[in-house]
């Protein structure tokens, strides 16, 4: 039997230690193939690049015994090429991150690590995201790669189910205080922005995007609690954004097509 | 009573017919304020600008009797900058669009329009998006605005449930094939790349994303379906991307903590 084709994406770039740290984490599950963002793409969504072109380009010994592809696009463009132009067949499991910071919470719907695991999902690939909260690029990474091994394991043993995926973040703990992984759901939460303003040498003025993440519940079945209780989240995730609960709502509007 | 307040958005552009169409459709309804990207944004989903400052112009007489800026951010930048500092208050309406090309099922994941919408709803404004299922830059958005002033007038008078938002996607037929609004679930369906492949005076490749609708299901209760059949589709989304009928199944997976 073949072994295992597991595709590794990011958003923080090619060139940036949590991606390495998920290939040395998965590679003895079976046969890699890097495609990441030639730059990092951090809160990219789920941007694809319409209006220009795109490039690959192999980088060879980046990852010893591994292909791996560098693309000027955005991490979504990056699962799209990798299905279409560079894979010879559909991965077994695509693998994102490991993403310097948190994607817990409402933070899923701005991440490109996230994202590029939802392409994956909508592809019927198998995916998962994984992010350490700790933005730092000399972050410690031993953990987390552990608990990507760990979940990776699972998913090819027993998939997903289709229109699902998978967003794991882990706590910036010692190891020696990690309590497990906890099956979650998404923390109401938002960021409460704060542009600051400047002005540039010709008068006039620029914002900088700052903001405050405002945690809006802390229910003990949410992400939010999980990491800040010691464990890691992994929270399933769907592409299906029906909100179905709110369809009986609105039949009774009346929405009649003459009013 | 203060007259309510709309912010109005969308991802073509501040130039584009479909937000003019849209201005004039919903100005009775309120007092408006236009904040969208200075420059097309199709496709940017739920980008958001982190490494790069962000400017806001005010164009004056664009839209007369209305306040209007065009910012260098993506749509979802567009509604965070006026939340923090351009709006007085809390709008009580976000519209976005109207959007030149459907938004309907998958494309709701992708699209710019969409996620200013989204991102409206997560500040807690009662947030819809609008798109019209032609692509074209003269498009005929008759129908389309009376469609938006129809559904923005009841969620004026409704509300909406926290954390819901509208999709409405309207067809491109004859207002006298119209046959009313559907409300609707979003169908399962993807895009299947095919990148065009060529080659640069220089001999190097590059590729042009190009892609296939592939719908995945046609039953009756789906948008695809509904603006198949001359409805205009109304689908409740939702930023709650857990997908919460999968933690039982996870839970089954033994995640422990020291395997």
């Amino acid at each position: 039997m073949a072994r295992p084709l597991i595709l590794v994406c990011n958003d923080d770039g090619i060139h940036a230690p949590g991606i390495k740290a998920l290939v040395q984490a998965v590679e003895k599950l079976g046969d890699l193939v890097v495609v990441a963002p030639d730059r990092p793409q951090s809160g990219m969504g789920h941007a694809v690049t319409i209006g220009e072109p795109l490039r690959i380009t192999e980088k060879k010994n980046l990852f010893p015994g591994h292909q791996a592809f560098e693309t000027t696009g955005t991490p979504v463009d990056c699962v799209k090429l990798a299905v279409d132009k560079i894979l010879q067949r559909k991965p077994d499991l695509l693998v994102s991150g490991i993403n310097h910071g948190s994607n817990s919470s409402i933070n899923v719907i701005y991440s490109g690590t996230m994202s590029a695991a939802v392409e994956g999902a909508i592809e019927g690939i198998p995916s998962v995201g994984f992010s350490l909260c700790d933005f730092a690029y000399e972050a410690n990474f031993e953990l987390a790669a552990k608990i990507a091994r760990q979940v990776a394991t699972k998913i090819l043993k027993f998939k997903l189910p289709y229109g699902t995926l998978l967003n794991v973040n882990i706590p910036k703990i010692e190891a020696s205080q990690y309590k497990g992984l906890k099956v979650c759901r998404q923390s109401a939460a938002k960021w409460s922005e704060n542009f600051n303003e400047r002005v540039d040498p010709h008068g006039k003025k620029y914002y900088w995007m700052t903001g405050e993440f405002q945690l809006l519940e802390n229910s003990t079945d949410t992400d939010e609690w999980a990491l800040a209780n010691g464990y890691a989240s992994i929270v399933p995730v769907q592409f299906d954004m029906t909100a179905h609960h709110a369809i009986p709502l609105l039949n009774t509007w009346q929405l009649d097509a003459h009013s």
